[in-house]
């Protein structure tokens, strides 16, 4: 059987030979240039192991593959602008390396070839696979959206935080599993078992993220911890923690979000340890990683055949941690 | 026999009636917004023409037209935040009633539902519709960015210009005529003939509008004669005066395209009689017109269900001069 790393190879070799028009270059240079920069290439996989769980070969999937792919770096190149995000996957972002208008016209054209890859697709219903990756694209803006709305916004509930997280990022891997399968021969219902379980494992990895940024050993994290507390970024501690807390607490937590001074992110985490914010996120995780499981044991083929997906999904949980 | 104005009423009334997802609000509204702003409605108006022509209701062009008209506001909304333009249609732009990041986004959800209209259409070769679409919104993107580097570029030719100009606004013209006549039944031949004729009308479009921008009657215009002179604008008159004059003319002329001052318009003005580039812009608009008309000549249904095309082409022409 293959395994993550084999098709993890044969989703790099194709990016490497996507023919990319040459003119004008202030045009393609970029989009050649971040889909060079690597990275898990989770939703191309898992798109290649959804089509082979049912008998097809990747190469049938091979496009669609690289339609999701492009689609993610599309939105990418977008984020970061709106963002002010100067380094993605240790590079310089489109708009720094080159300018803003290159970036948001790259962009703009990596969404057009994302479509384009995807209609190269060997299928009697293009139609479907169509309908599937727009509704998806849609639901990430919006996503995106609801993620800039709350950073101004102190009253964001649990439910908005996971709708939003839905949106932004859990639904493409349901949308990358569902199409794979789509292709490979699987039924609709088949299908939208895989989509649930790429979308509910979605949840689990953001919430996973969120946990291990102010939780999290720095050194396997690679990244500083309290990141995202230096940041204010509305994750799920900081929501569960803004509605816990009362009184003075709850005036501190809003003192420390307008402050910037060094002992800001220890005083955040003693707040998320008294009110057992880390707990409760791991709940929330817990639920939806179960859930996930669920409907991929609902997938009407043998269970041997699931094997590599969840054991990616497993792998992909611990290397977080 | 239908006129434009049947037509054009059909395509406004249909466009109010697009269902817009409520939430997030800050993404929709801007749709809804920049859509209800009007113009000419071109586009759409040409695919449901060339559905008619070959029989085809306008109903089974709707949706596809509606696509079309979708991504040009979509690149309106995009092309305002990288051209800094505060008004679009004597309204505020987008990026301006909002923000730059729901500009970006909200255009890239229009360019997502501009393919989900063209998805709508009932037909049995959605493959080569969305091909035909696909290939076109990538070229408008290609033509923007020629666009915006020949701003920094003093050695634009004729030839540079004019590829410019049929990517950034003629290929959309004759996109909408081949898809409405695929639609409405046209061979590939007839499709690429009508295609042809939108390219080529939309090319001498383009240069009438830069000869009037210097030379038409202001308040038939519209707008301010001379502004693409005080704007730098690479319009095909500068590129032809920048490509004859010779000595101290030539030198004059870069002198103005520095130059902030108010006698710059009629210095230039004065550059362009002396090396008669009007007359030269004039004449490459004739050759594309006509160009145009023997393409409509070569469709294969009779002559008076081309005329509608024919006069609106005209009409149009003559209304802006």
């Amino acid at each position: 059987m293959k395994t993550y790393k084999d098709i993890y190879a044969q989703v790099e070799q194709e990016i490497a030979h996507i023919a990319y028009t040459q003119q004008p270059e202030e045009l393609y240079k970029p989009i050649e240039y971040i889909m060079s920069l690597g990275g898990k290439r989770l939703r191309p996989v898992l798109t290649l192991m959804a089509c082979n769980m049912f008998g097809g070969e990747s190469q049938k999937a091979i496009k669609a593959a690289l339609a999701i792919e492009m689609f993610h770096n599309f939105t990418l190149v977008h984020d970061d602008i709106m963002d002010n995000a100067d380094i993605r996957r240790g590079h310089p972002t489109v708009h720094i390396k080159w300018n803003q208008t290159i970036a948001i016209l790259s962009g703009d054209l990596m969404m057009i070839k994302a479509t384009d890859l995807l209609c190269e697709t060997e299928t009697n219903d293009l139609r479907t696979l169509i309908s599937v990756f727009n509704k998806t694209a849609a639901e990430v803006c919006e996503g995106q959206q609801w993620d800039m709305n709350f950073e101004t916004q102190n009253n964001v509930t649990e439910q908005d935080y996971l709708k939003m997280i839905t949106l932004k990022t859990a639904v493409l891997l349901g949308c990358a599993l569902k199409v794979g399968s789509l292709i490979g021969g699987a039924n609709t219902n088949d299908a939208n078992h895989l989509y649930e379980f790429g979308k509910n494992i979605g949840i689990a990895f953001q919430l996973q993220d969120d946990i291990l940024d102010s939780f999290g050993e720095g050194d396997k994290v690679g990244k500083k911890i309290g990141g995202d507390i230096a940041a204010n970024k509305k994750t799920i501690l900081l929501i569960e923690a803004l509605n816990s807390a009362t009184g003075d607490d709850k005036d501190e937590l809003y003192y420390w979000l307008g402050a910037k001074s060094e002992e800001k992110i220890e005083a955040v985490l003693n707040l998320y340890a008294k009110y057992k914010v880390r707990d409760k996120a791991e709940q929330l995780k817990e639920q939806y990683l179960q859930l996930a499981f669920e409907h991929l044991k609902q997938v009407s083929i043998p269970t041997e055949n699931t094997l590599l997906l969840k054991q990616t999904a497993i792998d992909l949980m611990e290397r977080m941690s």
